[in-house]
C-alpha cells in the first residue's frame, strides 16, 4: 500500500523530516525540524496538520530538542525539555492528541529517575517512536473496523477536510477504510470538500489520494448538499480533533454542516478516530475551547485580497458535532454506537463514578 | 441612500458603463461596452452578474449594438439585431431574466413595423431603459415587503453570494429589505459566506454594504451551521435565478444547503426576487438546466493551484431548493406563502387550466 508519509525521522535519526503541507500542491517540500521551537512554528503555521501528526511531531520535536542539551547539568536539562513541552503545548489549543503525547513524554522523563541526561534523551527518542508506531497501527487497525462501515459493491465516500496519511504517522483516520477497501480491490471513490479557508481537502485530501490511485473529485464545500440529494456519496466519514465524553465531536469547521445535511438526507455519517482523541474529562462537546484563526485566512489566503481588506470576519477553526447526529464513531479499538457516553466509558475502561449523596463526581 | 451601481448608460449615452465585478474588492474599474459581443463575453466573464442585472445589461448591450447598424437596410439590420439577441442569450442558460429581457427586445423591434432602422435603434434605447428603470422601482418595491419578514429590534441577516445592488439595476433583491431597514435607522448586521468558487459574498456583497456603511461580517461558507446554532443569524435571505411554477428554486450553489440548515435550526429562510424570475413554463425545479463551471474556478481561482492539476472537480453553479424549504418569497408584487403554486399563479395573473379528459394540460 502506498501513502504519502507527513512526519518521520531524518535518515541521520538526528532530526525531525516533515512534509510542508502548505506548500500542497503546488510543491512538495519536506523540511528538516532540529529544535523544539522550530517544530513549534511548523505546527502553529499548519506545516504539520491533523491530530495525531500533530502529537507526534510534538513528541518528535521534544526528543530532538532533549538531545541538545545532554551536556547540561541534570536539573537545567529537565527543566530545558519541560519548557519545550510547554511551548509545544501551547501552539493549538483544540486537539486533544498534542497534550496527550506531550504528557507522555513528561512523564516518560519524570519515570527516568536517577539516569543522565543523555540517558533520558534517548528514553525520549524511544518514547517519541513508539508513539510513531502505535499510531501507524491504531491508523490500520481503524481501517480494519472502517471496513465494516462500508457497504458493500462500489461505494462513494464523502469526506472533509484531511483525515488521512498526512494527518497520521499511517494510513489516516476517515481515509483508512478507503486506502483498505482500494488495496482490497473494491471500487471506492471519494469526494471532498475544499475546507476553506486553509483548503486543506483540496490541497491535501486530493493530492494524497490522486498519489495513492484512489479516484478522488474535489467539490467546493458549499456543493456537499447538492452531492447528497443527488446520491453521488453512501456515506460521510469524517475524522476528530477532540471527541467529549457524550460523544459530541469536534473537528474541522463545517464537519457539523456535513452531519445536518447527511440526516437530512438519510446518509451515514461516520466519524474516525483514535481512542486517544476521546476527552473523559470533557463532558460535552460545549465546554471544547474553539480556536479562532486570523480574519486573514479568509481575507488572503490565496495571495489575492479576496475580501475588502477592513471587513470583520468571523473565522472559528472547529465546530461542534452533537452526538445524536453521528452515527457511529469508528475507534481504533472497534466501532463506537449510541450512546455514546456508555460506549466511550467501556472503550476507556472507566467505570462510572458511583452515585455519592449531594453531588457531582470528583472528576 | 448611497448604493454602487452596477450597470449604467455612459455619460455619452452611447455606450455600457459597467462596474467590472470580477475586479473587486481589490480594484473599481468601469467598462465601456459597445457591442452586443463584448456585452456577451462581459456576461460569460461574470464582470456583470447577478439575475437581474445580467437581463438589463444584456438588453442595453443589445440596444447599443443596433445604433451601429442603422445604415443597413432594413432586412439585414433586424438580422444583426436578432443575431446579436441570440449571441447574449447563449450567455448563461439558467438565468431566466436574460431570457426575459432580450424577449422584450425582440418584440420591441417585431412591433416597430415600417419605422427605419434609426427609428428602431431608438425604440430599442428606450425599451432597455424601461427595463433598467423598472428594475430599480422593483428593488424598492421588493424592500418595502421585505421589511415585512424582518423581526423588529436589531436584525442579523445570513445571506450568500450577491443579490444586492450590483446584482441589479437598483438596491437588489435579497439586500433590498437590508438597505431599507438601514436607511429607516434600524440596527441591521449582515453574514455572509464567502461564496466559493468566485467569492461574489466576500468580494462583493461585503464591498457594497461596506460601502453604504452597513455592518457586515464575512464568513467561510463552512460557517454558516455554526452560526445558526449560536443564533447569531434572525434569518436567512438569499437571491433566486429561477423559480418554478411550484416555488422550487434555482440559485447559486450553496443555496439549497442553507435551506436545509435553517429549517434545521429552526430559523425563517426566504427567497427575494422580482416576478420576473419566476418561470411558469418550468414545473418543478428539476426542470431547470444547471450550469456547469470550468474546473479551474475551483483548481485555480486565485491564482495559485488550490488542488492538483489533474484531479477531476465537480462544479454545478447552481442548487435547486424545494419549495417545501422556503418560508417566504419576497416579490415586487407582495411576499408569497406556501403552496406557492397557487400564490405563483396568482402573482403571473395565470389562472389554472381547465382539467382535461385523458390528460396532461397544452401548456
Amino acid at each position: 500500500m502506498t501513502f504519502p508519509v507527513a512526519v518521520r525521522w531524518s535518515e541521520d535519526g538526528a532530526a525531525v523530516d516533515l512534509l510542508d503541507q502548505t506548500r500542497l500542491p503546488e510543491a512538495e517540500v519536506r523540511l528538516r525540524i532540529e529544535t523544539a521551537d522550530a517544530m513549534a512554528e511548523a505546527i502553529r503555521t499548519l506545516r504539520v496538520r491533523g491530530a495525531p501528526a500533530i502529537g507526534i511531531a510534538a513528541a518528535m520535536g521534544v526528543a530532538v530538542e532533549s538531545a541538545r542539551h545532554v551536556a547540561l547539568p541534570d536539573a537545567e536539562f529537565r527543566a530545558r525539555v519541560r519548557s519545550a513541552i510547554e511551548r509545544l503545548a501551547a501552539t493549538r489549543p483544540t486537539a486533544v492528541n498534542l497534550a496527550w503525547a506531550l504528557e507522555r513524554m513528561r512523564r516518560r522523563m519524570d519515570r527516568a529517575v536517577g539516569q543522565t541526561p543523555q540517558e533520558v534523551s534517548w528514553a525520549l527518542f524511544d518514547e517519541a517512536n513508539a508513539i510513531l508506531v502505535e499510531d501507524r497501527g491504531m491508523c490500520r487497525r481503524i481501517g480494519e473496523w472502517g471496513l465494516q462501515v462500508l457497504p458493500d459493491g462500489d461505494v462513494s465516500v464523502l469526506t472533509h477536510c484531511n483525515a488521512g496519511a498526512l494527518a497520521t504517522g499511517g494510513i489516516g483516520t476517515a481515509l483508512a477504510p478507503v486506502y483498505l477497501a482500494h488495496a482490497l480491490g473494491r471500487r471506492v471513490r471519494v469526494y471532498v470538500g475544499e475546507t476553506r479557508p486553509l483548503l486543506q481537502g483540496s490541497r491535501i485530501t486530493a493530492w494524497e489520494l490522486g498519489r495513492a490511485g484512489i479516484p478522488v473529485t474535489v467539490v467546493a464545500d458549499v456543493v456537499a448538499a447538492t452531492l447528497m440529494k443527488q446520491r453521488r456519496v453512501d456515506l460521510v466519514i469524517t475524522g476528530a480533533d477532540r471527541i467529549a465524553a457524550n460523544g459530541d465531536v469536534a473537528n474541522k469547521i463545517g464537519t457539523y454542516g456535513l452531519a445536518v445535511l447527511a440526516r437530512h438526507h438519510g446518509i451515514p455519517f461516520y466519524v474516525a478516530a483514535p481512542v486517544s482523541t476521546i476527552d473523559p474529562d470533557t463532558e460535552t462537546g460545549d465546554r471544547i475551547p474553539i480556536e479562532e484563526r486570523d480574519g486573514d485566512e479568509v481575507r488572503r489566503g490565496f495571495g489575492r485580497l479576496t475580501a475588502p481588506e477592513n471587513v470583520p470576519v468571523y473565522a472559528p477553526a472547529f465546530d461542534v458535532t452533537p452526538a445524536d447526529l453521528i452515527d457511529g464513531i469508528v475507534t481504533d479499538q472497534g466501532g463506537l454506537s449510541p450512546p455514546y457516553g456508555a460506549a466511550i466509558r467501556k472503550a476507556l475502561g472507566l467505570v462510572p463514578a458511583p452515585a455519592r449523596a449531594g453531588g457531582r463526581s470528583a472528576t
